[in-house]
């Protein structure tokens, strides 16, 4: 291979002793690049030169017209992890990827910078700087990776949750992906859909670790492990009440619902449909219910449902949506987009030296160096019209300005956490500020255009791509 | 909302204590309703009927001619952390997920039955029985999600990686898309794909805890991070040798080339292009090394490439390929759409009752109960014809017939370890033994049809979608 550096033989047997419970540091989530960038800087005396990095992305994804950042919290757990222990520093070293001098140092390592980003929950655009990370080149590069995973995944779930929830127009929709995705991506597939506006997540870490309400009742395995559809239910019925949830399609539907009502008594809480024409099927359902006296008990439909399949059942009388595969593969954009890119850096290792803006050569000068502002612009009536970025203070005007940049970490410490449901609330305001396009189903570009500020003030359109 | 027993408050304040080590068993990387069908089950008396699930998937994802499987080795690790500590009890209870009875069965929860299933890195077809998990239905319902989720994932990455690797067609390919992806998703996918026959990753996790070999050395913020390029690679090489690889597309490839060979006094390991048309990018710069007399250095390209990039470079003076958003993601299809089905189970819990096959209404009477065999029949010249499933033993005959099955659990113990290069071997042997078909990049069916074999010896093929 071209890596000679890199390259190890593999350790022939498992790791007997890897457990879950094996996952000491989050540092060593991160591509080997990090680190062998760090070792030439240290040898080569750059590696304290002050830089600033930014986490963006350069457009939506492909017919999005908006996007919602998801991650912030967990970003923020993930940096109070990255820690080099004795372990990940033995691996290193005897991997050659790092040498004693770089060893020591990552020994050491704290993040000792300032960070800020859009809190979660909020919306986003093509060039939102969702992180601005200042420090020195060698702890703001270590963090490049872990935060895109966080960040690239999470804001992909969350994005197309929130078009499910806006879909949905206040029924309940229920997370229940798990199954269809690695088992702790996952986990944070339940807390970005929990964001976006899920009322429960099927994942019961997801409820352990955040505090996310869950919920489930049984599967089609259930009823098939009795002697029939009957004992099934009454079992069911005997152990989780009768407010309940009854999977009525196994067999016949009609004779399932009459089957429950009759042993609930008329108080069933609810039943679960999960193949077939759902919207005719909650229809006849609908009315075998009332008919039967059961006017409370509620219709929960959950075949392959997606935002799509959401809009079109909102006629029909659903109660409630349980999505899976959609929701945690980002419903066909299951990853975001960012990049975490250098944008400017100090002269020299001198803290108080200035810094320069530096881009390679395929990318915009708008590429700018400094920190960032960003700020909503919204109209007289609140609705979002622009999303402005500049350098320094943005000038003072006469715009109704929303800023959008909040202190995450200050000089090492994290400052940024907050209770999930803060994130939550944050994100049905800020949706509902936007224009109504974008609720739109068809595909287009993003609903507002982001508008650079220059230092002179200039304005000028977004490099990135930002059609309407 | 509709599920009572599952909704409660979300905990207002972030767990301060939750760290990536906090992840003391995977027994809570389930969905609810294993469990409140268990605590029904328990109530009832049907808990202990002996019972056997099978994992599988109806269809491969559309257009691709076969599946990878991979996961079986994440998913003994995970059978053996999946326990039910006090904290997790503590939680069930708290959220009246379970009651008592079923909080005291859980606290002493072992696996105690028996799995078979198609090793890791062996070639799959729709209804190929990946898992056969035969127990009590208690004890092998609760598998369901972790199951379903580590092999759905790990498969989807592992069946791309193998288009990629066999476009590749010898010359490495690195993985590369660890920011795409959850953190923790990005180590399985590393994994999956070195089955698949990747030579390395960048991600470091990967190589701390499976040993696949780790691969990186710059990126563009290093070469900004320098006054000028030619400091950048003078530091580069003299921490990383001669044989390291540098990123010449910075500014300008062509001087970028001149200027790192100059360095390298001619021995320079490789180069890489991150943008631009990669196929004459590659043609320039090779011309041009080959000049400058660096005949040996290597070319590695690495933007954006996916199974039918790589298939378009192949006549090109490529030595190696960077792939990463494509793979992580599974190349358009991120799941694999297997599910975990309760096949059959006794009438009562005595154990030495007999067992009946089970199926909902709308599957087909081929779910059939009793524990498969699965073959891959191949012809007098070893190329695959058809995958062969059906229940006891497979009839003598004079079929060349390669047994798919092997034991993975017995009695609770795991016995289906192995080193990932035995997975990475039994990958490249099981894909030679394809119809060249399969390696078309065109879109198509299966390249072999799944035949189900009844009782009486009568053949039928597969109900599932089986188009050439």
């Amino acid at each position: 291979m071209t890596e000679p550096r890199a390259a190890a033989a593999p350790d022939p047997a498992p790791r007997a002793s890897w457990g879950p419970s094996d996952v000491p540091t989050t540092a060593l989530l991160t591509d080997q690049y990090e680190l062998t960038m760090l070792r030439a800087a240290l040898q080569a005396g750059t590696a304290q030169r002050h830089s600033v990095f930014e986490l963006f992305g350069r457009t939506l994804p492909e017919g999005r017209r908006y996007g919602v950042v998801a991650g912030v919290g967990r970003a923020l757990r993930a940096l109070r992890h990255f820690r080099f222990d004795d372990e990940s520093l033995a691996f290193l070293r005897d991997r050659e990827v790092v040498d004693d001098v770089t060893a020591d140092w990552l020994a050491d390592y704290r993040f000792s910078g300032n960070i800020w980003g859009y809190p979660e929950g909020e919306i986003y655009f093509p060039g939102s700087p969702l992180l601005v990370v200042e420090g020195s080149f060698a702890e703001a590069v270590l963090l490049e990776t872990v935060f895109l995973s966080i960040y690239n995944h999470d804001s992909a779930i969350a994005s197309a949750a929130s078009r499910m929830t806006a879909m949905a127009n206040g029924r309940p929709c229920i997370e229940m992906g798990s199954r269809r995705t690695q088992e702790l991506a996952a986990v944070a597939a339940a807390r970005a859909a929990y964001i976006a506006g899920f009322e429960t997540t099927s994942n019961l870490e997801a409820g352990r670790r955040y505090g996310v309400p869950t919920a489930g009742t049984a599967a089609h395995s259930f009823t098939l492990l009795f002697d029939s559809e009957r004992e099934a239910f009454r079992a069911q019925l005997d152990a989780l009440g009768t407010g309940t949830t009854l999977l009525v399609d196994t067999y016949d539907v009609a004779e399932a619902v009459r089957t429950g009502i009759e042993l609930a008594g008329g108080e069933l809480g609810a039943i679960r449909l999960d193949s077939g024409d759902l919207a005719e099927a909650a229809r006849r359902v609908r009315r075998q219910l009332d008919e039967l006296g059961a006017t409370k008990t509620k219709i929960i439909v959950t075949s392959d449902l997606d935002e799509w399949n959401i809009a079109a059942l909102s006629g029909a009388p659903v109660d409630g949506y349980g999505v899976g595969t959609a929701l945690v593969t980002g419903s066909g954009h299951p990853t975001s987009g960012f990049v975490y890119k250098l944008v400017a850096r100090a002269v020299d290792a001198d803290p108080a030296s200035p810094l320069v803006p530096v881009a390679k050569k395929s990318t915009n000068k708008t590429s700018i160096g400094g920190r960032k502002y960003a700020l909503r612009r919204l109209d007289e009536r609140g609705v979002a019209e622009a999303e402005v970025i500049g350098i320094g203070e943005p000038a003072r005007g006469d715009h109704n300005d929303r800023p959008l940049l909040v202190p995450l970490v200050r000089e090492g410490e994290i400052v940024g956490d907050e209770p999930l449901t803060a994130a939550r609330e944050r994100h049905v305001r800020a949706r509902a500020e936007l224009p109504l396009d974008a609720r739109k189903m068809s595909r287009g570009g993003p609903v507002i255009e982001t508008i650079y500020v220059e230092p002179d003030g200039d304005q000028l359109l977004s490099p990135y791509r930002s059609r309407r």
